[in-house]
Formats: C-alpha cells, structure tokens, sequence
C-alpha cells in the first residue's frame, strides 16, 4: 500500500561529489554537492545544482568551469567539512591539509587526493529555483593510478567511493547483477 | 599519480530509475535510466536523460509527464529487462508481470510494486546531444508503508536500493559517517 508524501525531492541515493573552483582572487576552493549527475554521454557532460548563497555558485558564473571529484571514503571527513564551512571564510585547502592542483584544461582546481576528476567547462545555467543547475562539458577525466585494475580499468574496492542516502554516507555496496544483462532472463530481446 | 582518460562522463555511481510514461495510444511503459538525478529541492525537481531514440522520449515530449520509480533488489532482473527492451515493440508491464498505477497528479503510470516513485510534469527539456535532459518538478512522491520504519522514515535496508556502477548493480553499503555531520571534528564552522 502506498503513501503519499507530497512533493519533495526523495531519492534514495544522491552523489557525494566534491565541486573544486577559483575565486575571484584564484584562491582555490571546494564544496560538497549532493545534487548533481551525468546528463548526457556524447559530448560527456555532468551536473552540479547548487544554491546561489554558496561561494562556490559565483565562482562558476566567473570563471565558467569546475571540477568534480568523488573522494574514497578514507575522506569522509574532509568531504562533509568542506559542505559545511564556506570558501568566503577559510581557505578549505589549507584547513583540510588537502592538495590543490590547477586543472590542465579548465580554470578551476582539484585535491590531488581524491582519486576521480572530472574537468568541466561550462556550458549551460539553468535557475531552477533554490538551486541552480551547472552543465558542464567534460574536457578530461583524471584517475589516480592506485584504483586501477589490471586491464586499465577502475576497481570500485580500491576507490571505496560513498554517496549520500538518507542522512548518512554509505559506501557501495554487493554487486546484484549486471548492467545489461541481469534482465536477459525476464524475455528474449 | 594521476593518469588522464581523457572526456567521458566517468562517475562511479549512477541511479538505477525506473521512468514511467504513456505513449500516444495510452499504453503504459517504462525504461531504465543511469543518467538522473535531483536538480533542485525547492521546487523539488528531478531529471532523466534519455537518447531521443527511445520509445519513452517521444511519449514525454507528448504527455509532458513521467514518474521515476526506485526499483527493490528483488526487482533487478525486471528493472534490467526495462533497459533493454522497447516499448515499440513489446509491452513491458505484460512481459514482466508488473501492474501498472495510473498517476494521481501527473499523466504518466507507474509499477505498484516498486516501493518509492516520483511523480513528476516536465518543466524543462534541454537537449546536450545524444542525451536529452527532462527536467520534471515533483508533484508527489509515493512510498511503500513496507519500507517505513516506526518514525515514518525510510528504511534503506527495507527498500533494498539499488544503483549503477561499473557495469553492474550495487546495493547500497555501510553507513559511514553523518551527512551535516562526520566533518565537524576537522575544524570548527
């Protein structure tokens, strides 16, 4: 039986991304975006929604580009901080000890630490409302080697990667099937 | 060290969601879609991004309303199958023995037993390339009362969720620290 809840914006699972921007000065700051998502493959892009009260909302209307890293859960810690406190007041690199490396192809940093970057320009705005919607184009993916696998690819176990679902951080879980594949039995295709 | 893998819409988590729509006829369907995501919360919005290919893109642009449904584990090989066949071709409800709900605010049906589905009328179609963005504003949200727990929250371990990451399902893992929470012992805010 089902209840109705009204409308709010429920999910069980949001990401834990952490947005990496200059200010106006070039002092390299980060935040933790629970809104955001792939919303395209091909060109690649990602999002971010974040609210205008945020210091990281007028970086990216400056300098029109971000980094999006998903940390490994030996950073919790760091990564909850840095949605806590605010760039306009501390400088979140230097209280959290973590490294900040200017991106290669866009104006917008990233913590050496965590081992997944994504390198976004930006390329549409869009004002939702309490949140506003950042697309950004992916110019490069960087990887930290140490997650990698033989073939090349990324192992989950090693980049111990969390997302965000109904109050807490929760690592990823048992794999239950295939993407692709898992409903192969239900019909043929 | 960092190895770059150059552009690609790399994350290690996607949702697993369930989009619901009626086609021109009023048959009921649904697809999977990895790409989604919460843009905004208030008003509270979601999207999917769909390739314009799809049976379910022409329905929305259509019906100008979806529901997007958080499929159990137990519902893994249906919410795979849902990805993998066209609702051109076949009906899906049928083929997998799912009962279709019709809406209560929006024109857009949903499977009874997924515990939680989001009813939603498109506000916004961004179109980014192979993927187009339908930006849906929360008209309800439904939840199974099986998957409550005795303060009217959600149960994770009761819903069973599952997301997309690295080819396969994952359920959702341990819980390992606070949202709002595990960084405040890294400095004061």
């Amino acid at each position: 039986m089902k209840k109705s809840l009204g409308p709010s914006a429920t999910t069980f699972t949001n990401p834990a991304w952490v947005v990496g921007t200059y200010d106006a000065e070039g002092k390299p700051n980060m935040m933790l975006a629970a809104l955001g998502g792939v919303c395209c493959l091909t060109p690649p892009c990602v999002y971010v929604g974040l609210r205008k009260a945020t210091y990281t909302y007028g970086s990216i209307v400056q300098r029109r580009a971000f980094t999006v890293s998903m940390p490994s859960a030996a950073h919790v810690a760091e990564a909850d901080y840095v949605g806590l406190a605010s760039g306009r007041d501390v400088d979140k690199f230097a209280v959290t000890g973590l490294t900040p490396v200017r991106g290669d192809l866009v104006d917008a940093p990233y913590a050496a630490e965590f081992p997944l970057t994504i390198e976004c320009e930006l390329i549409h705005t869009i004002d939702l409302g309490l949140h506003t919607q950042f697309i950004g184009e992916v110019k490069d993916v960087k990887v930290d080697e140490s997650i990698l696998d033989e073939n090349g690819g990324i192992d989950l176990a090693l980049a111990e990667p969390f997302i965000c679902a109904g109050g807490h951080y929760h690592l990823i879980g048992e794999a239950i099937g295939k993407t692709f594949g898992a409903g192969e039995g239900v019909a043929p295709v």
